[in-house]
C-alpha cells in the first residue's frame, strides 16, 4: 500500500501502463520530460541508465519499459525525492529503479565515475529566478530554474558518470542549442542526434532533444521534426505515435 | 547582347524572372543557393552584401530582387567568374552587381573590414576530394569540396568583412552543425537563427540554413522546419511558396 498526500493525485502515464503519483502544487510531469524518455537511446538486456534531476520519476519509469537497465535516479527535493520513492513502489519496479536524495554535484564519488551507459536529464530550463518566483513556489523554482545546479553543471556530471562511448540525452529549450553544443564539446560530449518539436508545422521549435556520446566522432543528425498539433487544432499522428506509443 | 559558350544555356531563376547562364559540364545553380538566397536577412532600402563563393552568381541575382543594397560577388574560378559578369549583363544588374575574381582568402584588404551589413556564402561542403573526383572535373571538384577553402576560412573571413550587429548567412550540411556553430563563435558571429530542410516530414534534414550576428547576444531560434516533397512525391505548399515565390 503505498501512502498519497492530501495535495497529491495518481494519474497515468501517456502509455496507459504506468501509474504515477504527482501533485500540482509540487509537481506534475512534462511532455518534455516523455519525449526524453523516448527519443533517448537506451541498452535493451542490460546495463546502467542514470537520471540526473529526476523530479517524481517520470523519466526512469518510462525508461524502465524500454529496457532491462540498472536506473538510476537523482532527486535533490526531499518532496519529489520522496515521490519518486513512492511511484517505484507503486509500479513494482524496486527491482530495477533506484532513487539517491543527492545534489548532482556531491554524487560523484557516490556514483562512480565513467560507470554509465547512458545518462539522462530534463534539467531546469531557466538562467535566473524572480524573488516572486522563488517566493511563490519553491518546488517549482528549483525544477525550472537554474537555482541548485547549471546547465554547465548538469553536463559536465554527465561527461562525469557515462562510460567511453556511453550518450548523454537531454531535454531543453532550442534557444540554448549554442551552449549546449558548447558545453558538450567542452566536456568531451559530441552532439550526434538532435530532434526539435514544433507546436505546428508553421511556428519554431519550443523544445529540443539532443544527444551525445562520449568522445564520439564528429557528424551530428538532425532527425525528422515532430510536429505536435494539426491545424485543427488536434494531435499529430506522428505525435501521438511517440507520445502514446 | 551576351555571349553563350558552346556548353552553356539560359535558364530561368524558380520565379521566372530573372535569367541565369550556366552549364552541365561546369557549374548549375543548386536548390540550397536559391533557399540561402530566401533565408538570409536582406537590408531593404539601401547597404552593403556580399556574397562568397559566388559561382556563376546565382545568389547575387536573387538577392537583387529582395533589397536595393549594392552586393559584390567573390568568385576564384575564372570561368565562373565569367559566366558571373555575363550573368550580371543578362539581367541588367549592372548597377547593382559587381564581382570579383578572388581567392576569399585575399579579399581583406581590397574589400574593407567590417564594412558589409551582409554576407552570404554557399561554400564547398566537403571535407576532402579524392583524386578521381579531381581528375573528372576541377570545376565541380573546386565548386564542392575544401580544396581552395576551408569551413574555417569561410567563418573567419565572414567575420572579418561584416560589421559589427551584421549578419552572416550559410547554407551547408547539417551534419557539419557542431563544426559551423564552434567555428562561428571562435570568429564571433553569434548563431541566431537556423532552419533545417527535410526531404520528407519523416526523413533526417539534409540542408541547414544558419545565419549570426556579429558579437550579436546569445539565444537562437530554430525556425519552422521545410519539407520539400509531400508522400505524394510533389513538392509542399510551403517549400512551393519558399522556392518559386
Amino acid at each position: 500500500m503505498v501512502k498519497i498526500e492530501h495535495d497529491e493525485r495518481i494519474d497515468y502515464l501517456p502509455n496507459q501502463k504506468l501509474k504515477i503519483i504527482q501533485s500540482p502544487t509540487v509537481f506534475s510531469f512534462s511532455m518534455d520530460a516523455v519525449l526524453l524518455a523516448k527519443f533517448c537511446y537506451l541498452p535493451i538486456q542490460k546495463g546502467k541508465v542514470v537520471d540526473l534531476c529526476s523530479g517524481n520519476g517520470v523519466i526512469p519509469l518510462l525508461i524502465s519499459e524500454r529496457s532491462k537497465a540498472k536506473i538510476v535516479g537523482i532527486e535533490i527535493q526531499d518532496r519529489l525525492y520522496d515521490m519518486a520513492l513512492r511511484n517505484v513502489k507503486l509500479n513494482n519496479l524496486e527491482e530495477q529503479v533506484h532513487f539517491f536524495h543527492e545534489d548532482i554535484k556531491s554524487v560523484v564519488p557516490k556514483l562512480e565515475k565513467g560507470h554509465f551507459d547512458v545518462v539522462t536529464c530534463n534539467p531546469p530550463y531557466f538562467k535566473t529566478v524572480t524573488e516572486k518566483e522563488w517566493n511563490e513556489n519553491k518546488h517549482f523554482a528549483i525544477a525550472r530554474h537554474e537555482i541548485y545546479c547549471s546547465l554547465e553543471d548538469v553536463i559536465r556530471i554527465s561527461s562525469d558518470l557515462v562510460k567511453q562511448k556511453g550518450k548523454v540525452a537531454l531535454v531543453h529549450r532550442p534557444e540554448r542549442l549554442i551552449d549546449i553544443i558548447s558545453l558538450m564539446q567542452k566536456y568531451q560530449i559530441e552532439p550526434k542526434r538532435i530532434q526539435f518539436i514544433h507546436p505546428k508545422k508553421e511556428k519554431e521549435a519550443n523544445i529540443l532533444l539532443i544527444e551525445g556520446i562520449k568522445n564520439g566522432n564528429s557528424g551530428v543528425k538532425i532527425l525528422e521534426p515532430i510536429l505536435v498539433y494539426n491545424n485543427e487544432g488536434t494531435y499529430t499522428e506522428h505525435f501521438k505515435e511517440i507520445y502514446f506509443g
